[in-house]
């Protein structure tokens, strides 16, 4: 990639776990919506995604965006997913196509699916369990917050059919840094650990496809999401799963 | 039905048909953007659908909404659509469930899902074309009008799941009225008569269903948008087809 690759909601969980695994291997353009404790080792903006000049100079000269920014909590308010979350990714997705952006991967996430998991639950959080969602189902969000995600979805396909941008969407599970939620089947099932996490994205830069979405989790095997179209179209290959952490092994940290 | 049924975007020309074809079998209350320049024969409001004090006002003391109200333009600008369709219609069921009415009817759009039309224009316009698009498909809208109305079915997917209100979406063709469009195959292949539109919404009034998707056209010969759903669930049964105002029957009008 010989453009740098737009970063935004970098002050985020998914932003530190890419930044984490992939820091040196790309270069980077950073976009916060609060100064940076510490000064980046890159290029850096500070910006909100709902201010059109933001997001302008947030995507000046880059080749590829993945874009984690958004009001990230499943109770946030209407008004807040409506402005940074709908609002802020449609105006990105605008200067995506003006700037000549190619590809733009977008952090959806499981709550975009989440009342699907009300007729089922708790069997679907257990590996007995062999309901799988996979990616080309209507979405069902659980929260308002969902109904965002989902509409970035639609964004983005949108802009894929109008404009050719590539695009991929992960629905991102349950992302914690080194071992899966304790005591939450829910969080087990759809854990992400911090290095699958990085691997996904990287290959979402990566891999060759048109318009995706794929569930962003780790194999584990508890899991009600299917990751084969991750498997198959990004050339995705997890190495975590919640299950070895059961018991004696909950204290074993891979990462 | 004891209650009222609100009707948003009441002046628009879906709200002509509605009204045209059910005024007299109804209690209304009707919702207008702008003063009506004759007096309704109903109750009426009017107000602006991203107000939150004028959507109250409009939902009280109703029973069920048939909500047509938004910017109609197909190459409506982002602000608009975000304002007047998408947080407008969150603000419609919002009202709507707190209020506890039981029904929604939505008027989504065929430009939800317009983009399906690209890859195989102008043969799905024709009759020897067997594609069709059932309901079941993912959103592919055409415009930025078509991202809101599929987001607005997202909106109603959420506050199906989660407060039980019934929702139909209804996938609205490409309504005229007295005879189709002329020389407009894909209006043709699209074509919903005043007659048919009028009917499908009292079907949609009348019907038990949770959740669904129907297209909202009339049985054109050329239609590439799948009728069964709407016939088998709501129990539609159209009059009209834009295939009998062809050539010689062309002048023919049965509404």
């Amino acid at each position: 990639m010989n453009e740098p690759v737009l970063l935004t909601g970098a002050g985020g969980a998914v932003g530190e776990a890419i930044l984490g695994g992939l820091e040196d291997d790309y270069e980077w353009k950073l976009m916060f919506h609060s100064p940076p404790v510490e000064e980046p080792d890159h290029d850096y903006v500070v910006g909100d995604v709902s201010d059109d000049e933001d997001v302008r100079a947030a995507v000046e000269g880059v080749g590829a965006i993945i874009h984690l920014a958004g009001d990230p909590r499943p109770d946030a308010p209407w008004n807040s997913v409506l402005a940074n979350n709908i609002d802020g990714t449609q105006k990105m997705y605008e200067a995506a196509v003006d700037e000549g952006v190619e590809r733009f991967v977008y952090a959806s996430s499981n709550h975009a699916v989440g009342a699907y998991e009300d007729e089922r639950k708790p069997d679907l959080y257990r590996t007995h369990d062999d309901f799988r969602l996979d990616g080309s189902e209507f979405p069902r969000p659980g929260n308002l917050y969902g109904v965002s995600k989902a509409t970035g979805e639609i964004i983005g396909r949108y802009y894929h059919d109008e404009y050719g941008i590539d695009v991929c969407n992960v629905r991102i599970g349950n992302l914690t840094k080194g071992h899966p939620p304790i005591d939450y089947e829910r969080g087990q099932a759809m854990w992400l650990s911090y290095r699958d996490c990085a691997h996904i994205h990287e290959r979402a830069l990566l891999a060759d496809y048109d318009f995706e979405i794929v569930y962003g989790i780790s194999d584990n095997d508890r899991k009600y999401y299917s990751i084969e179209r991750a498997k198959e179209v990004l050339g995705y290959e997890p190495q975590d799963n919640s299950a070895h952490f059961d018991g004696e092994e909950r204290v074993a940290d891979p990462t």
